[in-house]
């Protein structure tokens, strides 16, 4: 599905913001990167200050930015999950590091748990929007982090097929996690030809400062035959600039460093540009991701990537309400409705994500469900075929037929093909609403989350793989 | 404000759905024209065919749409209300004819009335993002049809000094109507200089035959000095195609015609260009209001407005859900700023709409004005002035300065300028709601209401008219 009707963005504006980009890239550079990236990038023709920040000759971009890889394919461990990146193509699924659980009945946050990740994972593999799953809470009964690292892949990866994301928190957790992953494909030769876990490395504290673990981490799957994320989250107003225009070029300029980076360790490594700027609500200095500036700024930088041609995500679709409500529901569309239009590769944080990233709701999930598909009708747009403007239906209707279109057959045809049915949105009239009990939307997604997760979990791996794998790493989750 | 930053229509597209609605007019025709208007379009070079059907060659309708009213003010009864329509100029209202009033704490839907109409009156008057009142809902309280009318009309001005929309049921009951507008504004030249009401003409019943009875109301008001709203509401798949296109086609046929008449009547009369095609989802029948399809149509129609120049409205921000939940705030997002982005003129129905206009709730009204601002913020967009995407203070912050962007003076200037804060949009962390009690967001919509219409009437009008009125009609609402 290709998005494109939005343009929040100008051809000129466009151009502003990338020239600024260059100039920041050129004048201000980053600071923090490891020694083994100094080594890296001064190589590749960066410029070591004697402040300690490396700085990016324009030149050096354009390069990186030739060598880049343009359309990648992140796998799904099934391939008829393969998403396609590039262009204007849209996907949407999780992502995020909640810290806790949403209980929309007894209206409660609490710590998120491994078994919570993984019944995510399974609600995922269900949901026909949700086309990935990014790691979207830590396991906080985990307090291990090596161990959280290695179970999140597991709570994930045998939860679904679909492509999934997750972030390593030390370089020295990498081998293990590998291994793991290893384990799961079959062997590293299967894995390096479907790699279906992508790893989402906050690589810079904004501003223009690398992080440098996370950098490590970086080379470490690099060489493992990882895609990356290359992700920049600076807060508009705190640690990225304050107009939103300001706080895309940052997040732009941050991006830059990474595909010079990653492209001098491996040319045409897969990366998704991460641009993800966030902004802070500066009365109470906390996020605010439900905003109508949030959405802006996630669709600015869809056409950022489409200017570059490369594949890029941004996070869009959560909400700050606590619940899953009113203000939830009109928070998740307008971000996840602007973002697929303006054509967004990779959109994540689209379902199930409450407190500006602090709550995850497995009933909000499966209502996003819902929200994503209302949204991909939408990026598909208005067909004005010759077919669907022919006055050839009208002229027998109104002039020979009965007046109504009801019965034709371009009318059956059409309701197959043009119209998309919620799973669980209420279109009853007030009368039949009241005949079925007045149902509660948040009940019936709970009941469609108890039926899920009573279903046998397709995506489980073979028992003799998972024998091995419980052998060789303590696995949490039981068999 | 002005949208534009939408487009799901290409220009192709929007040549194609314009040669098939004159298509339509010079082949099909439209049916049950009443006798005078068959002299006024006749007489103007519409073919009465042997079928009763009349027929519009299509230089009829350019000649006509050269004479119609371009940009158009729609005036409030306090002129800072004031409406300018045209170009890409957004504004959003209420509208509609619910049957219903929804009490969203006892999930009850009851018979609306005209305490309830004058009520959502004075919540309008009070929201900042709402900008006019169409009456959103019939006074079932008021049997008689020409009772209700004057009553409804008399609800919602002494309710509001926005503008004011409404509906005459009769041709007879044009009279009095004007009459009592003529009262309210202090007599007939001062209505015409500034008429603050406009009237809703259901003036077909799609497809493609006029409403007689509210053509006769149309010729009426028109000599009265009121702006006219010329409302084509098809339902795709049963009276209008099933296509979203085909019913954009239809809808512009129909609104068309309209400009011919009312052109005809009088050349340059303020008229909107209403296209408002909805659609039925065929497993039900019921429409769907909250859907995707919907908000694309929405859209779609304001592009066909641009395209003729004309002032137009469309239908958006209806929720099919019987309650303020979640669906209703996605559903009610996602046409809202699809109609915004495109630059819809007019957005009706835009707030406190469920059930498919079957319902008007006042706490859903009232959050609306959270959902429009946001929307609004969208409509806005992204400014990449230089100043905004000046690097000078990322300079400054990251080689000089403390590394983060809070204190900086234009951080806290565009605090005030660039970002929308919602009045009851909810933005603390988990732990501050959970201090603070866990408000319920439509408790917090209900504390509003309450304090809203605890609050002196400021619309009301001076106690000698209103008792002027009162003595020449049967007011129903106390004094």
């Amino acid at each position: 599905m290709e998005g494109g009707t939005f343009t929040p963005l100008t051809p000129e504006g466009i151009r502003r913001i990338h020239l600024a980009a260059l100039d920041a890239l050129e004048q201000v550079g980053l600071a923090d990167a490891p020694p083994s990236g100094i080594d890296i990038m001064t190589r590749a023709g960066a410029v070591l200050g004697e402040d300690g920040r490396l700085r990016f000759p324009r030149a050096l971009v354009e390069d990186m930015l030739a060598k880049a890889a343009k359309g990648i394919t992140l796998c799904g461990r099934d391939p008829r999950h393969d998403l396609t990146l590039g262009a204007r193509r849209v996907h949407y699924g999780t992502a995020g590091a909640a810290v806790h659980m949403v209980d929309p009945h007894g209206r409660e946050y609490r710590e998120s748990t491994v078994q919570d990740l993984h019944d995510a994972a399974r609600i995922v593999d269900q949901l026909d929007n949700i086309h990935f799953l990014q790691r979207p809470m830590v396991c906080r009964d985990i307090p291990d982090n090596r161990e959280m690292d290695l179970n999140s892949i597991y709570a994930c990866t045998s939860g679904t097929t679909k492509h999934v994301g997750i972030s390593f928190s030390e370089p020295d957790f990498v081998e293990d996690g590998i291994g793991l992953l290893h384990m799961i494909a079959g062997g590293e030769a299967a894995w390096r030809a479907r790699p279906f876990v992508s790893n989402s490395n906050c690589f810079v504290v904004p501003p223009m400062k690398f992080a440098t673990e996370s950098c490590q981490v970086m080379e470490k799957v690099i060489a493992a035959g990882m895609p990356v994320l290359l992700l920049s989250a600076g807060m508009a107003t705190a640690t990225a600039p304050p107009t939103l225009a300001g706080a895309i070029v940052q997040a732009v300029a941050e991006c830059l460093a990474g595909v010079v980076y990653v492209n001098a360790i491996a040319p045409g490594h897969p990366a998704i540009f991460g641009t993800w700027p966030f902004l802070v609500d500066l009365r109470s200095g906390a996020m605010s991701g439900g905003s109508g500036e949030q959405a802006l700024m996630s669709a600015g930088c869809a056409q950022m990537h489409q200017f570059y041609g490369l594949p890029g995500g941004a996070a869009a679709g959560f909400s700050d309400s606590k619940l899953p409500d009113m203000q939830a529901g009109w928070e998740q569309m307008c971000s996840n409705v602007l973002a697929g239009l303006s054509g967004l590769n990779m959109v994540y944080e689209a379902a199930g994500m409450h407190a500006s990233l602090l709550g995850f709701c497995h009933e909000s999930l499966i209502l996003g469900d819902d929200i994503v598909g209302q949204a991909l009708r939408c990026v598909r747009g208005i067909e004005v075929t010759e077919d669907a403007v022919s006055i050839e239906m009208m002229r027998s209707v109104c002039l020979d037929g009965p007046g109504h279109y009801l019965g034709e057959d371009q009318t059956l045809s059409r309701m197959q093909t043009d119209f998309v049915y919620p799973t669980l949105g209420d279109r009853t009239s007030p009368k039949e609403w009241a005949e079925v009990g007045k149902p509660d939307l948040i009940a019936a997604a709970t009941a469609r989350k108890e039926e899920i997760l009573a279903q046998r979990a397709s995506a489980r791996f073979d028992p003799q793989v998972d024998a091995a794998i419980r052998a060789r790493f303590n696995i949490h989750l039981p068999q």
